[in-house]
C-alpha cells in the first residue's frame, strides 16, 4: 500500500525575486569595486566601468542566475545561497559580455531602452572627433568592456568560496558555454549572407541554449556535486528548453504583442532575418507566396501595412503553425528530460515552471 | 672564511628555444582540438579556428610563456615543465586575444606580415557583400575570435594538472592582468583625442608591463608557491622591465633599423601617436621646434624626407636622449628588484638577460 506522508517534504526553493535581489546586490558591489580600482588608473577607465554598471542596472530579469541557484538546490546542494551567488552572478556577467559584443556586431546602440556602452561612448566622444571616428572609438571601448566582462565571468567563478576542485569544474562549464555561444553567434551572423548557412535549430542550440540554459543549470548542479548521469539529463533539459525558447522568441519578434514583449515586431522583417519561421516558410509556401515574400522581407523601408502582408504570408503558408508545433516538440522533450531528473517537490514543479516561462505564448 | 664549493649549483634552466617548441607543440594540439570540435557545429565555425591557428602560427617569439617557465623554475618549482606548459601557453593565448582585438581597434589587417583574422575574413567574404559590410562582418568574426582566445586563456589555466588551489590562484593572476591591460588599452586609444590623456609611462605600465611581464612572471612564481614578499619583488621587476621595454619600443618605432626590427619607422609619425618620446619633446622643445613638429607629426601623407625632419626634431630637442635616460632608470630599477629576489645561479643570470633582451638598443 502506498502511504502518503502527513507532512510532505516542502523545502522552500529560491524564488526568482530573491535571486534577482541577491545577484543585484552582489554585482552592484562588484561594479563599485571595479569602478574604484579603475579610478586608481585613470578617470577614463572608471568611466568605462561606470557605463558598464549603468547598462547592467538598466535591465535584465536575472533569469540565468536564478536557474543556477535553483539548479543547485534541486540537485541537493545545501550550502547557504551566498556561497553560490558568485557562480550565479558569473552567468549574468557572461550574458552582459555577450550582449555588449553582440550589439557591436548587430550595430545596435540601444539596449534595455537606454544607450548601450557604445551608445554611451558616442555621446561622450561627440564633438571631439568626426562621426566615423566617434563610432569607431565607441565600438573600441565597447570591445574592451565586453572583454572585461568575459574575464569577469571567470573572475567571479574563481571567487567561489568552495572546494577548489568545484571551482575548477565550474570554470570548465563556463568555457564550454563560451565555445558554443561564439560559434552560434558566428553562424547566426553569417546566415544572412552565407551560401551554406547553418539551420535555425542548430543556431538556437548553440547561440541560445548553450549559455542561457545549459550553462546556468549545469553550473548549479555541478556545484552540488550532481552525478554525471544527472548532468546529462539536465543538459538535455536545457538544450530542448533553450531551443524552444529561441523559436518562441522568433515567433514573438514577428507576431508578438509589442505592449507585452516590449519589442517591435517589424525589426526581423526589416532586417530580413533568417529564422526557423522563415525556414518553414520556404519549405511550405507556394511559389507565388515566395515571390511576394521575397519582395518584402528584408526591405529596410518596409511599411507597417507591408509588414502585415509578410505576417499573413507566414501565417497562411503554415510556417507559423509549423513553428508552434516544433516549439511544442522541444517543450515535450524538455519535459521528458525533466522526468529523468526525478526531482523532488517542489523542484519538479519549479522546473516545470521554467518550461512554461520559456515557451509561454503571448500571441 | 667563505668557502667556494668545488661544484657550484648548475641546475639547467629552460631555454627560450625549448620554451618555444614546448608551447608551439602544446598549442598546436589545442588548436587542432578546437578546429575539430568546431567542425562538429559547422564548417564555418571550423574556419574561424583555422584562421586563428594560422595567425598563431605566423609569428610570435613565445617570450611570455618562456618567462612563465623560467620564473617557475627560478622560484624553486621542481615539477616537470609539462605540468606548467598550460599556464605558459595561456600567456601566449591571452597575448593573441589582445592582438586580435587591438588590431580591430587600430584598424590593422596585417600582423606578423600576413593577414590577421579580420584580414583573412575580408578575403573570404569578398564578393558576397558590399565593402562596408565585408569590413564590418570581418571585424565581427575577429571580435568572436578574440573572445574565444580570451576564454581560452582561462580554459588552459583550468587544465593545469596541479593542486586545485594553485589553479584558482593562477586564474586570479590572469584576471588581474586583463583588468590592467584593458585599462591601458583604453587609455592608449583615448590619448589620441582626450583632453586629459594618461601619461605614456602609466599607459606602458598598464598596457604592456601588466600582461607581458608581470602576468607571465607572477604566474610562474605562484605555481611554484613563492612567498608573498617574493611576488612583490617580482612584480616590481616585471613592472619596471615592462615600462623600459615599452619606452624602448617607442624609440625603435621612430629611430629603429627596419632591417632588424622588421617594423616601419614612419607608422607612429604618420599616426601622430602620443608616446613618451613626444611627451618629452613637448617638455623640452623650443616653440619654433614645436611649431614645425605639429605641422608634420600625424600627417597621413607625410614623406620620408619630412619624417626625417621629425626624427631630427626629436633628436635635437633632447627628447630622444631623455627617453633613453628614462629607459636606463627603469632598467636600473628592474635590476634593483632583481637583487631583492636573491635568485640562485643560473637564474639570476637568466633574469639579467631578460633585462638585456627587453631593453637592448638596436639604434
Amino acid at each position: 500500500m502506498k502511504t502518503t506522508p502527513l507532512t510532505p517534504p516542502v523545502a522552500a526553493h529560491v524564488s526568482i525575486d530573491e535571486a534577482r535581489l541577491l545577484v543585484n546586490d552582489y554585482l552592484s558591489a562588484y561594479f563599485v569595486e571595479k569602478i574604484s580600482n579603475a579610478a586608481l588608473l585613470h578617470p577614463s577607465y572608471a568611466r568605462l566601468w561606470e557605463y558598464t554598471y549603468a547598462l547592467f542596472s538598466a535591465g535584465g530579469k536575472r533569469f540565468r542566475p536564478y536557474m543556477t541557484l535553483l539548479s543547485y538546490q534541486a540537485a541537493g546542494g545545501d550550502r547557504p545561497l551566498s556561497d553560490i551567488i558568485p557562480a550565479a552572478s558569473a552567468q549574468e556577467i557572461l550574458h552582459l559580455a555577450l550582449l555588449v559584443h553582440d550589439d557591436i556586431i548587430d550595430r545596435d546602440t540601444v539596449r534595455y531602452g537606454v544607450a548601450n556602452i557604445a551608445g554611451q561612448y558616442r555621446q561622450s566622444y561627440a564633438g571631439t572627433l568626426n562621426q566615423e571616428d566617434i563610432e569607431h572609438y565607441a565600438n573600441a571601448a565597447a570591445i574592451l568592456a565586453g572583454d572585461l566582462l568575459l574575464s569577469g565571468a571567470y573572475e567571479l567563478t574563481g571567487r567561489l568560496n568552495l572546494p577548489a576542485n568545484d571551482v575548477v569544474e565550474a570554470t570548465k562549464t563556463l568555457s564550454e558555454a563560451i565555445f558554443a555561444v561564439a560559434g552560434g553567434e558566428l553562424l547566426d551572423t553569417e546566415s544572412a549572407f552565407s551560401g551554406n548557412p547553418a539551420n535555425a535549430e542548430s543556431i538556437a542550440a548553440h547561440k541560445t541554449a548553450s549559455y542561457s540554459f545549459i550553462g546556468p543549470l549545469v553550473m548549479g548542479a555541478k556545484l552540488a556535486d550532481a552525478p554525471e548521469q544527472y548532468i546529462e539529463h539536465l543538459t538535455a533539459f536545457g538544450s530542448n528548453l533553450g531551443i524552444a525558447f529561441q523559436l518562441q522568441d522568433d515567433v514573438l519578434s514577428v507576431f508578438g504583442d509589442s505592449s507585452i514583449t516590449g519589442k517591435t515586431t517589424i525589426g526581423d522583417i526589416r532586417e530580413g532575418k533568417r529564422t526557423y519561421l522563415t525556414e518553414q516558410f520556404y519549405r511550405l509556401a507556394s511559389n507565388e507566396q515566395k515571390e511576394r515574400f521575397k519582395r518584402l522581407y528584408g526591405k529596410v523601408t518596409i511599411s507597417e501595412a507591408d509588414a502585415e502582408v509578410v505576417r499573413t504570408l507566414l501565417q497562411d503558408s503554415g510556417a507559423r503553425q509549423a513553428t508552434h508545433e516544433r516549439i511544442s516538440t522541444f517543450s515535450i522533450r524538455a519535459a521528458e528530460a525533466l522526468s529523468e531528473l526525478q526531482l523532488r517537490p517542489p523542484y519538479h514543479e519549479a522546473f516545470e515552471k521554467l518550461i512554461v516561462l520559456s515557451t509561454r505564448r503571448v500571441t
